[in-house]
Formats: C-alpha cells, sequence, structure tokens
C-alpha cells in the first residue's frame, strides 16, 4: 500500500480514528450489555456514551500513541485515553474482556467495511463492463485461440465475458464479507469465563456481525483465509481484463486503447506511442493483491488457543490488499468507461485473411450437401491455402472452384461468408448474462 | 500426486478409464440433443448409446493410445475408437463441437466428482471431531496462548473449535463445487455458430451440471482459481489441527498421542519415541495442496479467447491437489478417530503451576469486593510471584495472605480456584457448534 | 511429474533402482570407512561390496516393497534385503547411523544428478539461443516497449537477451548443485555420538559431495529452499522466451512461428491455424516448476533437530520440480532450434508505420542543428501525426517540411532513416554476451 | 512495510531524497562521460556538478512533486527542477538517454544499499549466534526429533546450526548483491542507438556497479527474481530460529526466554505469562518477506522489450521485502543476544525420562559385548518400558538386570550413562562452522 496506489475511502478505513472509533464502539457497546446484565452499573454505559462518542481527532490519537509508548500496550493506552474523556466511570470499561476480543472484532470490522467498499467497486466495475457490452453488443471482431484468428465474435461479447466473470467474483466477495463480519468476546481463552456470551451477542447484534460461534483467544484465521483468496481470484480476473486490453492495443491489433488525456503523452515524440499503462499497471498490482493469499492461508495453524504469528502479517496484508484492489478496481473502471474502441481495425483484422475464418463453415456446407469429410476438408484445405499465400479472399477462390460448386450454388457459397451468422445467438448468451 | 499418498477412491476419476468414459457420456448425449433438433438422425444418436455405452476397458484405452500416437490429437483417436463400437452412425458424433467442449466440460465433471469424494472425506472428519469434543466436552485442559499456559478450556473445546472450522471449510466446498459444475458446449469461440446452445443446456441436464453462461473456447478459470483456493483453505485448516496434535505429543506435554498399532515402531530402542508422524505428514502435506492455489491464480488470464497454458497446469494439479487432499483429510479422520487422549497428563499440566492460572480471577473477586484495581493487582502479582519461585500453590498463600483476606474469607478464596467456573459456558458453544 | 510432461533421463533419477543403488553406495562407503577405522572388520566391508555391488533388478526392487510392507520401514527393508545378498556380514551396514543419514544423503545426491541433467539442458538452451541469436545477428525488427513500437533492434539481439539471462541461471544453477551436495552421517542428532565423523568425510568424498558442517538428525533445509528458487527463477526465464514467441506467432505479427511437422494440424480446416502450443505449454509448465517454490520455504523451519513434515513434501516436489523443467528445456531447446523465422514479416511490420520509429532521430538532429528543444519537438511531432493519420511515410514528409529543411538538407534528412544508426553496436552488444 | 516493522536505515534508501540523489548522480556521471566523448561540452558537465551536487532538501521534493503533478512524468519533473539549480546548461543533461536508464539503475542502486544494510545485519545476527554459541558449547539439553526427546545435544550446537545456516543466507545475499548491482544506460530498447556504451560503463564504474550485458529498454528481471529469492530463503532460516524459541519458552519446557525488560508486563497478572512475542512476531514477518517471491518471479516474464507490469510490483516489494526483513534480522539479532538460558531446567528436562535417551547405547553395547541384536533390543526394550511406566531410572533397572549384567559389568553399565559421550565431537563441529 503506497499512496500512488491508493484512494483516500479505503485508506481511512486502515487509519488510527477509525481504528479507535471502532474499539470505542465494540467497548461501549460491550459496556450496554455488561449493564444490562447488572454486571457494571448503568450510569457507567451511559458515561461511556457521554464521555466517549465523538471523532478520534489527531490530537486524542497523539495521547494515545504517547501513552502506547509509555506501556507498550494499545488497548491500555486506548483505554487510559478513554477515562481522560469519561472520568471515574470508566473503570468499567473493558470489564472481563481480552485485547484480542477488541482487536480481532475491530480487525473483522474493517474488512467488512473494506468489502463495503469493494463490492461497490465491482458494481462499478460491472456497470462499466455492462455498458460498454451493451454498446458493442454487434461490433464484430475476430476471436483469437493461442493468439491466432479463429472466428469471429463480437467485442460485446468479450465484454459480457469479463462481466460474468466478475459477477461471480462479486458473489465470492459477498460470501467472503458475510463469513468475515463475525464478533468475538469471550475472554482470554473463548471460554466466556468472565463474561457473559450475552455481551458478544449485544454487540455483534449492534455492529452488523455475527457472534463467532467458537474463538478461542481469536477469531479463527481460516476465515481471513477465504477472504484474501477471494480477493486473490478478483485479482487475477482483473489481469484477465488488462491483458485482454494490452493486447487490443498492440500496434499491429490497435483494436481498442486506453485513453489518453488530451495533455498526456506517450514517452517519445511519436504519436502512435500510446502505452497501454493502465492495463499494464493493473497486471502488476493484481500481482501484489495475490500475494496476500499464501500468507493468509499460513496464517491459519495458529499454536493451541493462539499465537501471535498472523498479526504482523495482517497488519500489512490486511490494508495492503485491500487498498490496492479499491485502487485497481477503479483504474480498472475508469479504463473500461473510457477506453476508445476501432471498430473499424476491428473490422480490417478480422478480414485480414480474407474470410479464412469461414473455412470450418464450407467445410460443414459441403458435408451437408453430400460430401464426405474426406472430400470435404481437402476441398476447403485446397482453396484455403492458396487463399493464404496469395492473398486472394476465400470467397473468391471457393466460388471459383468447380469441385466446390459441384455441391453448392454461388449463392449458396456467398450466403456462408455472412458474418451474422457467427452473431446470430449473440442475444440468447447476452440474456443469460445480463438477464 | 503418488502411490503413498493416494486412495483409489479419488486417483481413479482421473484415470483415462473415467475420462474416455466421461467423454463418451458428453458426446452421447449431445448426439440425443442434436437428434432432437433434427440436426443428426435419431438413429444416429441411438446407435451411439447401442454401441459406446459401456466401459472402457484397458483394450480400449490401449487403442485410443495407439491412436493418438499416430494422429497427435486425443479427441480425435477418442472418436475414432468410438466408431469401432459405433459403427457408420459414428460419423454424426461431436459435430459442431470443439475439442474443448469436451474436454473443459469433462475436466469439470472431474472436478465435481471429485468434490463429491472430498465432501464425504469431510463428513468423516467432521464425525471423528464431533465424537470426540462430545467424548471430552467437559475433559479439562490448559488453554495455552502463545504457547504459555493462559487459563483452562476443555479438550472437547478444542475439537469443537476444528470441527466449526471444518464445517466452514465444507461449505466453501460445496459452493466451489456448485461453481465448478457447469458445461460448455458452444463451439470454436463460444459463439454457437455451429451448434445450438440448446445442446449444452440438455447435456448439462443430463449430467447434473448448469451451462456455462458465457464461455469462450473455454470455460472461464475464475472458477477453477476459487476452487483450489477452497481446497487450499482447507489444507490450512488440516495444518492447524496437526499442528495442534504435534504439540499434544510432545515429551513435555504428552497430552495425546496418535494411535500407534501393536506392530509399528519408533526409530529407537525408546518406548517413549513414538513420533506424531502422521500429524507431521498432514502438515507437509498441507504445503503440497496449499501449491496449487498459485498456479490455479495464475491461470486464470488467458490470452483473448484462449491459449492452452492452462491445460499443462491442470494436468498436474487437477490430480495432485484432490488426490493429495482426498488422501490427507482420511488420514486426519483416522488420526483424530484413534488419538489416545490422556487426560491424567492435561490435568497434571493444568495443574503444575499451582492454580496461577486463576490469578485473574482473584483480582477481579478482590476489586469486586471493594479493593483498588492497582491494590488488588499488586496483592494478587505478589502471591503470583511468590508461587511461581516458591512452587507453592496460590490458593495456598492467598488463603494465607492477610492483605487478600481483608477482603476475601477463607471460603470465598477457595472457591476460586473450582474449574467449572472456567466451563460454565461449554453448554452455550456445543450448542452453537453443533446445534 | 506426469509421463506426458516427462523425459525417462530425468525420471530413472527418481526410480526406487537408482535410489536403492545410492542407498547401497552410502552404506557400502560408510563399511569401507568403519573398516579403516576398525569399527568393524575389513571382511565385513569387503563382503558387502562384493555381494551388493549391482543393480537394483526389479526383482530386488519387489522384495524390499514386500518386506517394507511388513515392517512399515524403508530403510530395514532394504538392510534385509542386502542382507540377502551379502550374508551373515551384513550386520555391519548401518552400524551407528540414523535412516536419515541415507535418506537425506541419497536425496542430495539425486539433487545433485538432476542438476546435472539440467545443467545439460540449459547448455542445450543455451547452444540454441546461440545459434539462433548469430543466424539473426542483424535481422532488423521493430523493438516494441508495451507491446507498442518503438526503435528497431534486431532479431538476434532478442535471443541474446534470452542467452544472458539463461547464462546467468546456469551460473545460479551451478551454485545450487554445489549447495545441495552435501553428505550427513551424523547420527540421530547429529551429534556423531556413534559414528566417528570421518566416515561421513570419507563417504562424501566417495561420492563427489562436501560433508555438512552441522546437520541435526536432518541435513538443513535452507539448502533445499535455495535450490528449488533457482529452478523458479529459470523457470520464470523460460516463461520469459515463451511469451515472447507467443506473441511473434500471433496472426497480426507472424514474424516467427514454431515449427510445424508435415502430418500436424492445427485444430481446424484453415491453414493460418498453426498454433503456438508449444510455448504455450512452456507457459504453464513454468507455473508448475514455481509452485515448488514455497513450499520448499516452507519446509525449512523444522521443530527442534526435525520433524518429518519436509518428507512429503519433497517426495513430491523433488521429481515433480526437476522432471518437469527437465523436459521443459528440451521442448524449449527444440522450439528454438526449429523455430521458424520471417524476417519478411518483421521487416513489413518495421516499415508498417512509415518509419515513425525514427521521429526521434530527427527531433535529435534538429536539436543538434540547433533548433531549440521544443521548437524541434513541436515540428516532428506535426509531421508524425500526419504520418499516422494520412499513412504518408514519415521521411517524405520530413523532406517535403520547409522548417525542417532550414536545418536539416535533404541528404541529412534522408540519412535519419537509415537501419543501420539503430545497429552500430550490436557487434558491441554480442562480445559482451557471448565473448 | 508499516512504521511498527521499520528501521530508518532502511527506509530512508526508498525516500524521495535518496532516489533523486541517486538519480542525480547517474545523470552527472552521464553527462562527465558525455563530456569526455564530446558529445557535450565539459562546461556543461561541470555546471551540472557546481549546480546540482547537494541534497534534496524537503523544499526541492515538493517543487519535484509539484511539477509532476502537472506533467505526469517523474523524469521531466526531476530535471526540470535540477534545471533551477543548474541554469541553462542542464539541456545537455539526459542526453540520449531513456527514463528507463535512470529509474532501472536507481532500483538496483537501492537495492545494492538495502543488501549493504542486509548484510550489516546479517553479521550482527551472526555474531549474536556465534556468541551465544560459544558461550552453550557444553550446555547440554536433550535433542527432539518430531518433538519428542530422542538423544543429548547442546544448546550451543543448536545455535551453531542456526548460525552455519545464516553464513549460508549471507553468502547467497552476498551473490544477490552481486547480481543485482548492474546499471544500465543503454536507450530506448538497448540498442545504444543514441548514446554511446563508454557513458554506461563510466556510470558503472563510478556508481560501482556493472555494465548489463545487454538491457532491453529494461534490466533483465530474472536478475530481481533472483534477489528476492535470496531475501525469502533468509526470511525462512529466521523463522526456522523463531520457531526454536518459541518452543523453548513453552510453558512446559522453561529452558529459553526472551528477554524481559523490566517494565514489560505479560497480559495478565500472572508472572509465569512471558510470551514470546518477539520470536512470534519474526514467524510472521518471514511469512511477509515470503510474499516477495511469487510477484518478483512473475515480473519476469515481460513483453518484447518491456512492459511497464513489473514497475508497480517493485514500488512495493522493493522497499517491503528489505525493510521488514532488515527490521526482522534486528529484532532477532537482539532476541538472540539477550536471550535467557535456563541450563537448569535444560538439565531437568533431559533427565526427566531417567536416562532413557541412552537406551540405543546400552543396545550397542551389548551387541559389542556378544549378544545378538535381537536380543539386545529385547532387553533394552524391556527395561525401558519398566522405566517408562514406573518412572525408576533406566540406569537403575539396567544395573539391576542380571541379564545385561552377563554382558556388562556394573561399572560399563553405568559408564553408558555419562553425557560425555554425546559431547565428544562438539569440538570437532564448532570447528567446522566457526573455523
Amino acid at each position: 500500500m503506497i499512496p500512488r496506489y491508493s484512494r483516500p475511502e479505503m485508506t481511512q478505513i486502515w487509519e488510527p480514528a477509525n481504528k479507535f472509533r471502532l474499539w470505542f464502539l465494540i467497548e461501549a457497546h460491550a459496556c450496554d450489555a455488561q449493564a444490562e446484565l447488572g454486571v457494571i452499573p448503568k450510569d457507567a454505559a451511559a458515561a461511556v456514551w457521554a464521555g466517549g462518542d465523538k471523532p478520534y481527532t489527531e490530537d486524542r490519537i497523539a495521547r494515545i500513541d504517547a501513552i502506547e509508548r509509555e506501556t507498550k500496550h494499545d488497548v491500555i493506552a486506548f483505554t487510559t485515553e478513554l477515562a481522560d474523556q469519561v472520568g471515574e466511570m470508566s473503570r468499567f470499561v473493558h470489564q472481563g474482556m481480552t485485547s484480542s476480543d477488541v482487536l480481532d472484532t475491530c480487525f473483522n470490522l474493517q474488512l467488512t467495511q473494506a468489502a463495503d467498499l469493494l463490492l461497490a467497486d465491482m458494481d462499478r466495475v460491472l456497470n462499466a463492463l455492462k455498458t460498454r457490452a451493451i454498446e458493442h453488443k454487434f461490433t464484430p471482431t475476430i476471436g483469437r485461440s493461442h493468439g491466432i484468428h479463429a472466428e469471429p465474435v463480437t467485442f460485446g461479447l468479450k465484454l459480457a465475458k469479463h462481466y460474468a466473470e466478475f459477477a461471480r467474483g462479486k458473489q465470492r466477495l459477498e460470501r467472503a464479507r458475510e463469513e468475515i463480519a463475525t464478533c468475538a468476546i469471550s475472554g482470554a481463552v473463548g471460554t466466556f469465563a468472565n463474561i457473559d456470551p450475552f455481551v458478544e451477542e449485544y454487540v455483534a447484534g449492534k455492529l452488523g456481525l455475527q457472534p463467532e460461534p467458537i474463538s478461542t483467544q481469536v477469531i479463527p484465521r481460516d476465515r481471513h483465509a477465504a477472504f484474501f483468496s477471494a480477493l486473490g481470484v478478483i485479482a487475477s480476473s482483473m489481469e484477465n481484463v488488462a491483458v485482454e486490453v494490452r493486447h487490443l492495443q498492440r500496434t499491429e491489433l490497435r483494436e481498442a486503447e486506453e485513453f489518453f488525456s488530451k495533455g498526456q503523452k506517450g514517452s517519445s515524440a511519436m504519436p502512435h506511442k500510446r502505452n497501454p499503462v493502465l492495463s499494464e499497471n493493473l497486471t502488476g498490482l493484481a500481482r501484489i493483491v495475490r500475494s496476500a493469499v499464501v500468507p493468509a492461508l499460513e496464517n491459519v495453524a495458529l499454536w493451541h488457543e493462539r499465537d501471535i504469528s498472523h498479526s504482523s502479517v495482517e497488519r500489512m496484508i490486511g490494508p495492503d490488499a485491500t487498498v490496492t484492489l479499491d485502487f485497481a478496481l477503479n483504474r480498472m473502471a475508469g479504463m473500461i468507461e473510457n477506453m476508445v474502441v476501432y471498430s473499424d481495425r476491428m473490422h480490417a483484422n478480422l478480414e485480414s485473411l480474407g474470410g479464412l475464418h469461414n473455412s470450418q463453415r464450407i467445410l460443414l456446407a459441403l458435408t451437408q450437401a453430400g460430401a464426405s469429410r474426406e472430400d470435404a476438408y481437402r476441398l476447403v484445405q485446397k482453396n484455403a491455402m492458396e487463399s493464404w499465400h496469395q492473398g486472394r479472399p476465400l470467397q473468391e477462390l471457393a466460388v471459383e472452384d468447380a469441385d466446390i460448386r459441384a455441391y453448392l450454388s454461388e449463392d449458396e457459397v456467398n450466403a456462408l461468408f455472412d458474418l451474422d451468422y457467427h452473431t446470430k445467438h449473440v442475444e440468447t448468451i447476452f440474456k443469460r448474462v445480463f438477464g
């Protein structure tokens, strides 16, 4: 996570002001629950809200930091500062709780907030893909397998494919969000020895979380591994889009281009030198987001009721993966929204091999007209090779070929070269994807 | 995937006999659909079933291999052999289809079969964990954070934690199975140019799959990335169990042990030398299963409508990850089922620090009895340190301490050392986990 | 590791016959050393060689397997079978040694053998790259950054770049081989309590290994992590070559092509459909080789003097990574050796933008002729854009431009479009790379 | 990279002040070389040094940032600000160069600086390990395989093992540093079309780098992949130490402990609650450092002469991996330097099984005294099991056993229980490791 690849919407989730605010909410709601149980006075809970329910300003954060430098304990520093605000009643705060109750619930809250932002990002990406897909629903372009011309598709289909992939990614993220939205207030080893399970349920309810069915000192880390894995798959789907755009913008294809603002320059004097730097950047950012997956998996097997090896990992991958993915998704959405599509170039490339992409159709037509598969193949191949080597359109050659014409009339041959044949099910596919 | 770490139930999914059988089913159902559409004769479809609906014996497989060595094309080799069985009507097989239609649908079918086996494995693991959890619901043992004694838990709680984690893993695997259970019969670039979408829908229905809403030449690989990620998280949860067992079996703990069959020997003459080799092995196997995640993520971004870079990866990680995890889950289930639990050693270790794990309770009791938190802390710490250094039980010291007794009666002090305090919510937690 | 991606030269290293042969050599040399020390009779050592110094036939291996099924101990099974061959004197075999002494030394021997094969593979790759680089030393082609035309290079330079990269990879592999070529015969916890260090030194010397300076029960696994990392970097360099070829073979570029044997067919009737399947395959295989790196890193931190979690990992990644890389390097070498290079297409693509790649040169020439950088840039850009949009060669436009001609004569302008300018240091670079 | 896990010595390498200073040095030395070649006036080069050879203050950096926000080009922003300092002659700066010449050479310089710091860190770690190893050269402790007591070692041996591992890590890092210390000033596609190779050689020499034998637009990324892999292996070795310490500090072992400063508190009132938080933290940080390896490997295969996908990755893993490892190595060195070793606890644990760890010795002694291996094994096992179950020392039981005494005198039996037997080669091993 570096400023260059960050948006404030996401970074603020990981900033002290938000973290301490969430700690406060956890503690204050816990006080309410404890008061309801009669463990602490109702006045105490009220005092905590009265004194503490306000933003963590820079001053307050600096004060907490100063205390932490002394006590070397972040939660104690936090409660000490809170005492300044709340007064004497603050001694009822955190009763029966363990630091991890606050830290783990807060981390899950932050991940939940991050997920909400990422889900909104996904919506922006999905919208962009859908809009452009519909715009280019019938823009013909050559489909390529192995980088080699195959048969025609439409540019809209390409985008619809990515839409469907991101829609799946969004679903996975929704589930990952649901899985991570848990709350643990269960004490030193998760037995509720010093705190009633009611507190956990109460706080969870107030914060939009589910109580963690069974925690130890910590919330189990398979939840987090699943969360970061979900981000990793989305990052790979993002790379998928990026690689497509990078290919389309290659000089020899020039079928689409990232938008270049007026002032922007490629690196040299050459006007053609417009580089797909956004999608290349997204390719790299995908690697970074994915790099969180393995450490998250390694974080699962903690010793007994907990060891703290996961903590340093999460302090980094928590912000890094979410901030980077948030930035990247927005960059990608913008890239798609503004992408310049050269349908003329698509058409030119599509036709550059003289209709060779219809050779399979002629083959099928010949067999349906009674030719054996072997004869049909031989006939088509002969003409296809001639077309390839002489640069003459296959259509012309096929019409002139007496052997082919023995099976098919001129009109029938010509009919085999219409593009509509390839796009006749676009509507069906779009219905499947967009409903 | 090596025989040492394989079960035949899973390896057979990846063997030619199963693969070719699935190819046959895909082709035969497709013929039925094409016949229904009138694209091919109904007799043709009937002939395919009549001639081909039988196992792929070693002879048949050898014949296919021989043809493939010649043609260098696996699907052509397959259909050629099928023609031997079906006769002349076999020329209607595979019409309008692309090799990938067969290969990708088959791969997803194999992963679906593998998932079903893994789900059954998970059930065995869950059963084992549940049975032993209930057995040891109230077997007290010391909870440890950072490897250091903290407060008491029960051994049943430890197992319940793993149960809950595996239950989540199973849910994720169910979703991953659902996601991977798709069928694509959409032709060279996914446009259905030469085949009606009805065929895909029909075949999908017959094989218990969903039609892939939009495919290119291939089924999108984010599905597979999500699948292998789900396996990776389960592998990490497995490591979590393994690390726990390895710890419990350490010479100094000896709280539990993998079962040793009569004949089995540790490596030396020492009878104590019973090594947790199963759980160590599981730790290693977890690393192997996880190693499939990154290549699966790297497989997502294929070029345009497909490149074939994913194929070699999947030929390896497909069998490797599923066979290894299947073997490992069964090994783990057996290990849990047969694990020898030494509740006496658990008790001895729990009490080895003279009740020090109750120090926090005394602290709370003193504050509730009116002591300031500072005073209470000082009093407890003084006695705790004495207990630690002199080896005398904290309970004795606390009873004798006049300052403590100023707040608490002897009975009240003694009451702070009962174990039930720590286990009073076990029932609640078990209800949450096991329902 | 699957047959499809294996060469027998490498797989045989990992087969039982080789493994047991290495075990025998370790034990037999150890007997010699023990005899020299007087720990066992000289006759015993002689008897071991006399009876055991012969290949492990299928029969012998089957016998060992049968014993292992009974004893569940591989080294005991091995020594028992050896006793069949050696007779009574075999009881002196393995004296003072630990199974790991044999297993770890053998694994390192196998990795050393594998490294030797891989080094030979690298030589084949280097030769292929060098030969083709020299062949195309001055074959001009457009250099591309971001997939966009930049300035001319030669195809030989492209290959020389990969040569230099593989030469570095080879050096790293040589070092990794050196690091892995160690021998440990140090007993149960590495203290030589029951065996003299002389034995280790002696056996190491005989097998071309170095004694491991300090082992525990096992050889430290940082050596193996470094080894598999070296393979991972080579795999990435292989992907680098593969991606280049895949790009060059794209329909729109067609600058180079993997060799297609006469019989071989692309998937359809279209003669242009020759797919870069080898390089796509190499891209996938690179992912597989790389996937060994993380588990090898996770294998380093074993518990105390050893745990056996590394073992299952190594049983898989040992063969998998070396066999796959060996196969892939040979496939790549063949691909490079036989690659069809279309220098005419390279030339056509190079010129397709009408000499625009010389715009920077004109800019420099104008500034050297006295124009301010700003003026020069403006002049060049104007003409470059005109060239781009009208499709007229920049050279023509520049000659016609009065403002440019104010600084440069017609000859001077034309001189800015010769290709030699870009290739004048090819010789220097080749000397750096090839010596 | 977050402040909590950073040291200023390393972070400053990655700060703008250092980066721009390195850019300046590259440009200024390049000017000298160009002046020597007569490409630019000598006065120009002199002016660049005269005006620019000074620190990048916050003001200057702010100015560069402001320009970059406008031009969106970092190198142009840099040279523009430099012009403020240098005056009119600054137009000769950067002549014939490409941004990547500056950026890539600078990145390698930063990595070289980082490597130098890390090498110093390694020295500190090595010193700490050596000092403590010598201190505890003969401190006996039980060796453990699989977490189970095996045979005695010394604590010094444990540390010597880690020393040897880190010494290897240092060597690998030295090589990685050597490999990364290259300079490329070769122009837009690496052909030196617009700049003489002499400039590259000259600048390389001045900056302590080697000229990159062949670059494209960029320095080949296999060098960086090898670099980050070297860091990854070191991180795993660090985890190896950390896991050892975490084990030794477990409540049941208490053989060693991280130093606790006076004021420091564990989380509760219990004095025994001193947690190995440093080594747990190091375990997590190892995961983070390792997570740079895969993206670095993925960065190798750039498209043609370069794409910029590597850049975002390196902006993050460059600082992250080096800053984190630097911090962690220093934390670890301090942890080792201050670690509290409880040799009495080591002794108590060693003896806790009543000398059972000598059972193998008795076995060997019996066979050497004429017993068959089978009889010897049976005799030892009988007594070992009795010792295990009754808790009586094996030594006592062995002395009393008539069957054993038939082969060995009382003195001979007792002699089998001295510790020196196990430590007799410690000197030899130390000589191997420390010279």
